[in-house]
């Protein structure tokens, strides 16, 4: 039984990080000091992984206090630099996802909002597991560079009022650091955690303004709408408290947002969406988040007028050329815009097929993620290689009636053991009923705001 | 949001650590081969630290099933090699206190049931914090050796039945591994890992009987008495169900037990007791300790016949001869036993004295093993050196009157500095009031046997 010799000491004591792991075990609350010692510690490595993750296990188990969540932000946010953007006389706004499949609204509301006067510096992530990666999908245009310097980041938001990177060192680190370890102790899922680390890295861009699409569904991180709209509700809370102006939107994911999933298909849908065609649905989560993040920077005095204005640049063709715009400012080909051959694509099509007549009453989102990682479009490690040009179209949705025989959906692919085995799984993520189910959750469940 | 791909494998996959965690974490029972797998990896170095200390935070919140107990138990004394006794014809018994102040039961007792005919094959730990260590005051028997081979530990046991030793590299690797880690990572308080780590160690001894002295009260790991019960209970259970008949004793330590703290004067007060004086309390313990080894080993066949049999060998001398044969064979000095001015002794000597009259209603028990550790006698690092030769002499304990002016204890030290501190620590540990407080503690709370 070791117990630390403490009555002889006079002076006050320094922080120690075996008591910190200790109150939060049992369920104290940290004082500020408490938290700013551990990230700058672990950030710093002075702190060992090992009682890093020790104190993230308690975290989880535990759960934090507002204060203590928006205290552990705020080191996150100020581990590193935070982007001065004051040269730039517009409001600067972003918008995050949790992550989905098919979600490639970043891609259309970027160029956008630019192009309604906000400038969006976005900083965004790879995929990883079932959920496609921003990132991944830019990469799917020949050329395109998301390595940005932070000085080359800047003049691509001077000539274009917006740009697409991924994180960089000097943004947050403290939540890579932490990220990679929750990645490999289970400590990923807690609202607190998970809130400071998409809240501390959005604010380190030097916005004012944030939208979010806290996603829930079969295909999203947090299946069940409480648990949504708990993380939803803290995140907002937590950038108020930090000076930013956050909306929310509970968006659902029972299935593919769109109807191209895999990364350069999905930038062929984008381009759909940035003439005014494209499917429905993610049309209408397009506008929608654009229409919150105009409102939240000031280019809107209200959600509809925002979502005007967004119909508006989508119809005058400002949208698009926005679009081209950054893609040829970070170094990609902007004739894919017009061309969309251009794009990478795969050798081999071939369909899944219906096995029965009736209406698709369940659709297994998650597993269409995983359907389109199998033929190769995303991750099962960090390490792993991506194939831009494989992926998966729905023919088919949730509520569709379809035919014994019909396609539900075509693979994109370029191995037929890897289309083998995702035609297995989709064939079993479509539940084909007799009856239609009538009742369907609405694209946008609810709004959150501060 | 990292969801990792499950859907393509096919074949049963090996167990994967982060698994095992989250499976904790959400308060689910692990399987055998789930533990089994955890334990052997982390002793193999395969399970890195951060891996472990998140599995061991889960532990520590969620707890454990009693089947998960002993599963850990098991799979942590497997890790190591098993001692194999048999060829000696006696019964196998050990004692294992969770530590206090002034505890030095252990000396007593290998010598005293050995000298009953059972063999006592002991392996202890070392002092850390404010909790004296066996090994340690051995050691002040000048030559004493603790760090015996197995194959010397065998020898000494042939030749006097008893023998006392350190941990050594093959007993449970895994409990040595996990403790530094549980030491450094707030993981220590949990009574599932307590048990797991104290009934691996013990097991691993080869004996069939084991007698627990949990201690409970100011100076004793678990302050309150029913989580002394509920270790008390999960230790006992796990001993039987892994075939060994345990017994335990909540016992009291809301003051130091004997009069003498510190590595040789503790030496000295065991001679006392085998040479059938010293203090009452010590005594007695000594006494219902092994009454009770005698009984689980079989050399009784009650512990009231045990008791006796314990009080007729310290009468006899038998116990003290087996003492000095013990010391012999583990080249340490026997004649400290007939003179014990060869033991290590501190330089000068100073009294704390009561600072009015009345009775002690209170001592802060841990306060006195904290004031033993200032002088030298103990380790707030496990780094430190020790100086056998400090410690203190209690003239006063619970419930006794003593005059304004009057020593309360002794400390024998051989720093100023060190003195000076220890002995304000110790002024503020006895409460002296007006009025006797009449209840107190019996020493012995209660027994429980499977």
């Amino acid at each position: 039984m070791n117990i630390s010799v403490g009555h002889g000491a006079r002076a006050p004591r320094p922080i120690r990080t075996v008591d910190l792991i200790a109150k939060k075990r049992d369920g104290q609350e940290l004082s500020a000091d408490e938290i700013e010692s551990f990230v700058a510690g672990y950030t710093r490595g002075e702190i060992p992984d090992y009682q890093a993750s020790a104190w993230l296990m308690a975290v989880v188990v535990r759960g934090m206090t507002r204060a203590e969540t928006s205290t552990l932000t705020h080191a996150m946010l100020h581990s590193g630099e935070v982007l001065d953007l004051s040269q730039f006389p517009q409001a600067k706004v972003d918008k995050h996802s949790t992550g989905g499949v098919g979600d490639k609204t970043s891609l259309v509301l970027a160029p956008l909002v630019a192009a309604g006067g906000l400038m969006v510096p976005m900083i965004s992530g790879r995929g990883l597991g079932h959920t496609g990666g921003t990132l991944d999908k830019l990469e799917s245009i020949p050329g395109f560079n998301v390595n940005l310097t932070v000085e080359a980041f800047r003049r691509v938001l001077g000539g274009s009022g917006c740009a697409m990177i991924g994180q960089t060192s000097e943004i947050a680190p403290a939540d890579r650091k932490l990220y990679a370890l929750r990645d490999v102790t289970a400590t990923v899922e807690s609202p607190y955690l998970i809130c400071a680390s998409i809240m501390s890295k959005k604010m380190a861009e030097g916005i004012g303004g944030l939208v979010l699409d806290v996603k829930t569904g079969s295909g999203a991180f947090m299946k069940e709408e409480p648990d949504a709209t708990f993380l939803a509700e803290l995140m907002v809370e937590t950038g108020e408290q930090l000076g930013t102006k956050v909306v929310a939107l509970i968006t659902d994911m029972d299935q593919p947002l769109g109807r191209l999933v895999g990364n350069s298909l999905e930038v062929i849908e984008v381009l759909d969406i940035l003439r005014g065609a494209g499917p429905d649905d993610l049309r209408e989560l397009c506008l929608e988040l654009a229409a919150w993040m105009f409102y939240v920077g000031g280019g809107a005095k209200s959600p509809e007028q925002g979502r005007t204005k967004a119909q508006e640049l989508i119809r005058s063709g400002q949208a698009l050329l926005k679009f081209r715009q950054m893609v040829e400012l970070q170094g990609g080909d902007p004739r894919v815009v017009d061309d969309t051959t251009r794009l990478p694509h795969s050798r081999y099509t071939r369909d899944v097929t219906s096995p029965q007549s009736g209406f698709i009453n369940q659709l297994d989102c998650r597993a269409v993620g995983v359907a389109s990682v199998v033929l190769g479009g995303g991750r099962a490690k960090k390490e792993d290689a991506i194939d831009h040009s494989v992926g998966i179209v729905l023919h088919h949705k949730l509520g569709d009636g379809v035919s014994s025989g019909e396609p539900l959906c075509t693979l994109h692919y370029n191995s037929e053991n890897q289309a083998a085995e995702a035609a297995a799984l989709l064939a079993k993520s479509f539940h084909i009923e007799d009856d239609a189910r009538p009742v369907r959750n609405p694209l946008i469940r609810r709004v959150i705001s501060g």
